[in-house]
């Protein structure tokens, strides 16, 4: 296997956004390649990762990029697996690159859904569910999540509360995040006064629509040599599957496919849980970072739903998790999402995040879920010299 | 490199079908592991390769597809390159697993539009193309492929006559075969009879829109070794992309990204063209097989259009060409047609074909193309010991 390089990512501001999806594209991807400092010829091979490109009535955007960016001749093709489009792009750029086919690959992930109506959205995001055993019989997303949570709080005596200070933290951290969709300080309180959306989660529980696109530029050992100074390696690339449905699971507290692809990705980076300076987690609902930390391995079972009260994960916290702001607030433009995790990576290892900076932060992972966990990606890093 | 084999090939019959998309799909697929003998358990990981679920309010198919194989852990996701989608998906199985990543890899690509609305089928069909400079402006695929038609009956004298030969060829072809769409012999006559849709192009020059899925299991040298007999090496992979749109291109009459994934393909194998026994190639409409040849190398440049009327592209000619029928006949569900080219390979190397079964043959090829050759995709495959 070829080692294989973060060069670059950079992104677009989340939001609800004036723009169409392939401009939010085209501009994230020059951002990424001016900050990487290459030019489009330099790109072997892309990846874009879209959920949501029949709403404008445009697929095929791989060559709608690579001819926009000047390189149309470099194989380019659509990507998606839901919530983890991203990241998914992302495995497949990593495999490009350690197989040895590509030495400079460009990943992108965008969404931008025109509808602002929050029920007609909510019914686009079933997509990523079962639609004939989950979405026609009512289930969508917050509804299952919300099953999630119940069970979560009833076994292992949680509060909402508890699931409060989540949301609190996200949206804490995205303050200091000038591209998060949501900057706006809450309170325990304002989570707890915000309306159900299914209980026991609440509307300041649940992360925003958002538009937007990030990119990244994935590069070989041979490619990276003509750039000088500090490095990001990408030490690990997993990619794992689970059931489609929530029902035929027999826990609801736990993301199988997380569990797996946390495992393996330790087990390729040769690292555990102390090495890791800094998280990415996909927090959709607050309940799902609990989970993601117990599912990761930095949290027992039961015990992930306690640390952002207890600071733990704050940014100067023992395990800083979200300093983006998260899904939660920084955004959640669905197929961005896997790539934007990795835009806050490479600024936190590169020193560039500002005010959310976590000192001395060498070591990332990053965790994308597909629907309830039908996908799952975790990727980690490792700044080199 | 790790060596690639195609363990089995397999679909559901193609036509207007009654069935959800999901159902052809997880059907191709049953077909495709019980063809190859192996268990959904055996299956490291999958690609699904998926344009129109959004008409079922579906993506995701991956973990759906898995699930209901009953091997959910095994990473898949959706690939999508317009009309080239399944080899795209191809392209994806063969670099994992000659690199290294997976042993045994299912590939599948299937599409269901319920509309059956030519007008807004062709609507649907325009998101492979560029929407705001060619479709907003009317340039749909009949008329753009209409203009290739045009360039090349005027530069090379060719007749609308010499076109017709190839749709009356691969219809006689899709006679012989039980999943062909349209399996209706057609005259010279009927074809210049029919109405035109963009001139040059008549109706019976154009493919029809189908419903269906193919699927393919791909495998390492490893895997197969518990196999006995005659086996399939994918010798070649090449992806290539292209223009987006037709009006940026100096030359109507050929296809860049073809041209360049027909010769990286041919240095693949280390083949000529003379080692080739068979081609499947991208006829969505006549004229696309005509310039399909020439790009290719197995015609010079304006004389692709007369091998048909010459019985140069008969199953018992000299290079058969689109034995299965080809998108023209057989039908062309938009992102299982790369899969079930390799379908129709499958069966004429394993001498499986009945009454289109080519004699001795041993080397085929495909050729994929998306939209008017954004993306393109030339498989190689041999037969071996």
């Amino acid at each position: 296997m070829e080692k294989v390089y973060l060069l670059s990512a950079a992104q677009t501001p989340f939001g609800r956004l004036e723009k169409s999806g392939r401009d939010l594209l085209v501009e994230a991807c020059v951002r990424a390649i001016e900050c990487a400092g290459i030019t489009p010829k330099d790109i072997d091979a892309g990846y874009v990762a879209n959920s949501f490109g029949f709403v404008e009535w445009q697929s095929h955007y791989g060559p709608i990029l690579m001819s926009t960016l000047g390189n149309p001749d470099a194989p380019c093709m659509t990507v998606a697996s839901a919530c983890a489009s991203g990241s998914s792009a992302l495995h497949e750029a990593y495999m490009g690159i350690a197989g040895g086919f590509y030495d400079c690959v460009l990943v992108a992930g965008f969404d931008r859904i025109e509808v602002k109506d929050t029920t007609k959205l909510t019914t686009y995001f079933t997509m990523g569910c079962d639609r004939v055993f989950e979405a026609e019989n009512g289930a969508t997303f917050p509804g299952l999540y919300a099953l999630m949570a119940s069970e979560y709080i009833m076994r292992y005596g949680a509060t909402e509360e508890d699931l409060a200070h989540i949301a609190v933290k996200n949206h804490s951290n995205a303050l200091h995040n000038p591209v998060a969709h949501i900057q706006k300080k809450i309170s325990v309180e304002d989570v707890m006064n915000s309306p159900y959306i299914a209980r026991p989660l609440k509307l300041l529980d649940c992360c925003p629509f958002s538009d937007g696109a990030a990119a990244a530029v994935l590069c070989s050992e041979g490619f990276i040599r003509r750039f000088r100074g500090e490095r990001i390696r990408v030490v690990a690339s997993s990619l794992t599957g689970g059931e489609i449905t929530l029902h035929t699971r027999g826990d609801f507290t736990t993301i199988p496919s997380a569990v797996r692809a946390g495992k393996d990705a330790f087990r390729q980076a040769r690292f555990t849980r102390k090495d890791i300076d800094m998280l990415e987690v996909h927090d959709c609902f607050t309940v799902a970072e609990a989970i993601a930390l117990e599912d990761l391995g930095f949290a027992e079972r039961g015990k992930g739903a306690f640390l952002a009260r207890e600071g733990v994960t704050a940014i100067d916290g023992d395990i800083p998790v979200n300093p983006s702001g998260g899904l939660k607030a920084k955004g959640h433009p669905v197929s961005a999402t896997g790539v934007a995790q990795v835009v806050e990576v490479y600024e936190q290892l590169m020193s560039l995040a500002g005010g959310r900076q976590i000192n001395g932060a060498e070591v990332a992972l990053t965790h994308n879920v597909g629907a309830t966990g039908g996908s799952c990606a975790v990727h980690i890093f490792r700044r080199v010299k």
